[in-house]
């Protein structure tokens, strides 16, 4: 269905301006290079969980939907109507851990967009959820559709962006009728499985449906694997609200995948210590998992965490922080623990994309692969806390994503060689340009840069003294303009606009909160 | 000696501005907090070792300076004297590996500013080299003498770089004369061991001589312990120069600290394989690393590499890129390998303080603390290459050195519990800003940020929408202009002034090359 050449275009155009290289990568289907770091004992991480199943069992989590509370009731769960307050056993819960898969294949338009989810696996997905935008040219305004659109253009273009995702909200759509846009835009422009928010059960079904159409799926093809996946946060601490827990319902029932992550602020909406908010946080997800295996024992869910600090001084919430980097690799042991495949973030406070954004937002992805992180999110152009995406920042942190994704990519034998041969050609003080061993290599040996700029000064200043920032400007814009959207199957796209028109007519899904 | 208010000052300026911090932290002596992170299998370890024994054994390296290939052919080396190359059996290497130290302090000119080096602790020294200094105001220029008494001030500020470095050259002082001052600034406005440049022996003793007199010791005092360091380059591929080998010979035989480090450019001086590039940076640091050991068994010399790799398509060299973050991993086995503490770097070709430059160097930085460096140099300040240092660049740098800094800060018990009692305090969907458990803590729990803002976007605009740079440049004028030099003996500064008047009354000591 998707166009056969398109897979391999990626990075093409705006490589081709730069370099000869002819390297063959796959930054799509990516393991973890390196051996996951731990922060904690193992018996500390023991107690933590222990601690998690304790808040579960003997506080409980208030869980506002009366169809998630009779579903944890039946599941054997304590259930207490009038203060909402539920408290799971410990055998409930970890009888919900061994069901839940160790192994998810998320479906997408294409079988090479496809992707695998299990520990060891790495994954990187762009900011999400930002009520703005901003660029070079544009500056910071309420986002768009067409902002949304070219967002998801730019991360269909990246093979190290493996999944679509909602990176801004498309406020000039009204919130009933946002989400026929938003989800056709995803599967027309991109074949990487797409995102969705979780607004109440019309829309969530209107979602499923779309999808079902346009991949022209039975009701069990569709059933049958996860072709989109949605990201439920906690109201933390210990809530989960209408929209996330329908959201858990009904993505488990239909067999789409849930990303489960509590989003815990260290000193704010969880306690001010690291392993405090962990306790939280992995009681949180291990509940939230509990529901999904309840509605349906397999259903795929990832185990998540998002967990910073906020200053003490103005309660702003802080990223890429040291406290970040613990709770990261603390969340990593838990996922290990429980054998989940799992979700962890990168982000930065900044306004703008200097040098802050990129030292932070650095902070959260080096400590998000070293904790084993399956799906990182906000791996790109998620600034100023997650209120805005910046299309200058995307493209700068893609650099640093590709650089993570070329980590990935094995190199031994022929490509990593001792060289003794060549060391023996070239004479004390001389150079290996023209050797052999280089000549053989050369136009492969390296990782190509997107956008960095290597050159001396002189070559720098002839071509405008451009920042990276500028230079990120003309490369997104050259991306989304030149875009190819998979070959689709037009019949189909028919089929969905009519299936859309008929829901817009009958007055929209208004969102449910 | 030193002002004992002066060691507990670090960043209190600075951070007063913004915090009631109250936290106690040790910046200064840190140990790595990670478990080392290896690329290689242990077995092509020891087969790269053993390749770079082979290099030395069979192809030799080139010594320029007869002394050196004296001491060598002394030592057991083959030595062809016409072709000035020096062949150095396998077997010397080892015995003169199992003869350097495995521990080295280096004093300071007070006790608290001694820094231990071995395998497992962690230091950060600022760029280094560069002919060049730029800041915002008064943009880039060749560096002057008045450049170099700013960066040794910034670089005492900060307790997080453990020693001083020749961060510029203060081009403004012939060269002949330049080490007077140079020398004199570094005693006189910290306390930290100072970084000398060996260019010849007769700059070399006076060097010595004029620590000597400033810290009052005895010849017998100065030789007995490394009170300062020099970076020795070779001249890859396999070749040393005079003033390098000359180094090697005055610093090993008084008993001062020589940190070898090879700079290897895959596809340049090195073959294009990170394997190759290692195969040769080892073999020139053990041929390095044997010379000391044989003037002196025992002398304080450490490993080191800098390894990375430049555009195949216009030679400029490259840094923060993947082949140097395997390239730092690799070099880190082999510091394990063979034992001892080791120098590594980080660095960025960005001509300016942007998120490329931010980007770059925490990759650089990232790896070198993972690959377990236990001196990480150029980890503040270095931009295009080493051909400038930025003051701003220096200051965003350090609140990355300061938040790995913190992260080597031991945080258990009551610093870091599990919160039982505060998550039953506060009922779902609360805060936990006013509890007891935060209100116990919140004045140390977390790292306060040097030059980051986490304001909201209203606040920062109000307070003129200023990005990171341009709060750097005004951090970096608040510490020089307010920067406390040390308590010294002011006889002693008179007696070393006495020193240098009478040496540059004799005209200088020409630089020898």
């Amino acid at each position: 269905m998707a166009n056969p050449d398109h897979s391999r275009s990626h990075g093409r155009r705006h490589r081709r301006r730069r370099s000869r290289s002819t390297r063959s990568v796959d930054y799509h289907n990516l393991r973890n290079p390196f051996t996951p770091l731990n922060i904690y004992s193992s018996d500390r991480i023991v107690a933590l969980h222990n601690a998690s199943l304790q808040v579960l069992q003997e506080m409980g989590i208030k869980v506002l939907l009366p169809e998630a509370r009779k579903i944890l009731r039946d599941g054997g769960a304590l259930v207490d109507d009038d203060t909402q307050m539920v408290r799971i056993g410990a055998d409930i819960v970890e009888a919900c851990i061994r069901t839940a898969p160790r192994r998810i294949i998320l479906r997408a338009g294409s079988r090479e967009k496809d992707v695998t989810l299990e520990l060891g696996r790495l994954t990187f997905l762009s900011g999400a959820g930002a009520p703005h935008a901003t660029d070079l040219e544009g500056g910071r305004r309420p986002s768009s559709l067409a902002d949304y659109l070219d967002l998801v253009r730019l991360a269909d273009q990246f093979d190290a962006i493996q999944m679509q995702n909602n990176m801004v909200e498309a406020q000039d759509i009204p919130t009933h009728l946002r989400h026929y846009p938003v989800m056709e835009a995803q599967l027309e422009l991109s074949a990487k499985a797409p995102s969705i928010l979780t607004r109440g059960r019309r829309q969530n079904l209107q979602k499923f449906e779309m999808l079902r159409i346009f991949r022209g799926l039975t009701d069990d093809d569709f059933t049958a694997c996860p072709h989109m996946h949605t990201v439920i946060n906690t109201n933390s601490p210990r809530q989960l609200d209408n929209p996330m827990a329908q959201g858990l319902i009904d993505f488990a029932r239909f067999g789409q995948l849930s990303i489960v992550t509590p989003f815990c602020l260290m000193g704010a909406m969880a306690p001010i210590t690291v392993a405090g908010a962990l306790t939280l946080s992995h009681a949180e997800a291990l509940a939230s998992i509990a529901l999904t295996q309840l509605v349906k024992p397999g259903a795929p869910v990832c185990y998540g965490a998002f967990t910073s600090n906020v200053d003490m001084m103005s309660g702003a919430p802080a990223f890429g922080t040291p406290e970040q980097v613990r709770a990261n690799l603390a969340s990593g042991q838990l996922a290990r623990l429980i054998g989940l495949p799992w979700r962890c973030a990168a982000g930065t406070s900044s306004k703008v994309n200097d040098a802050q954004a990129a030292n932070e937002t650095q902070m959260g992805l080096w400590s998000s692969i070293l904790a084993g992180s399956t799906i990182i999110i906000h791996a790109a152009g998620w600034i100023e806390g997650g209120l805005t995406v910046s299309f200058e920042k995307f493209i700068t942190d893609m650099e640093v994503v590709q650089m993570f994704a070329d980590l990935c990519q094995i190199r031994s034998g022929k490509e990593d060689d001792l060289a003794l041969d060549a060391l023996r050609e070239v004479a004390p003080g001389g150079h290996f340009f023209g050797c052999q061993h280089t000549m053989e290599r050369y136009q492969t040996a390296f990782y190509q840069p997107l956008v960095a700029d290597w050159s001396n000064i002189g070559t720098w200043e002839e071509q405008g003294s451009k920042d990276t920032t500028s230079r990120a400007a003309e490369i997104w814009k050259e991306i989304v303009n030149n875009h190819v959207p998979p070959a689709i199957d037009l019949n189909r796209l028919e089929e969905l606009r009519r299936y859309i028109a008929v829901c817009q007519a009958s007055g929209g899904a208004p969102p449910n909160s």
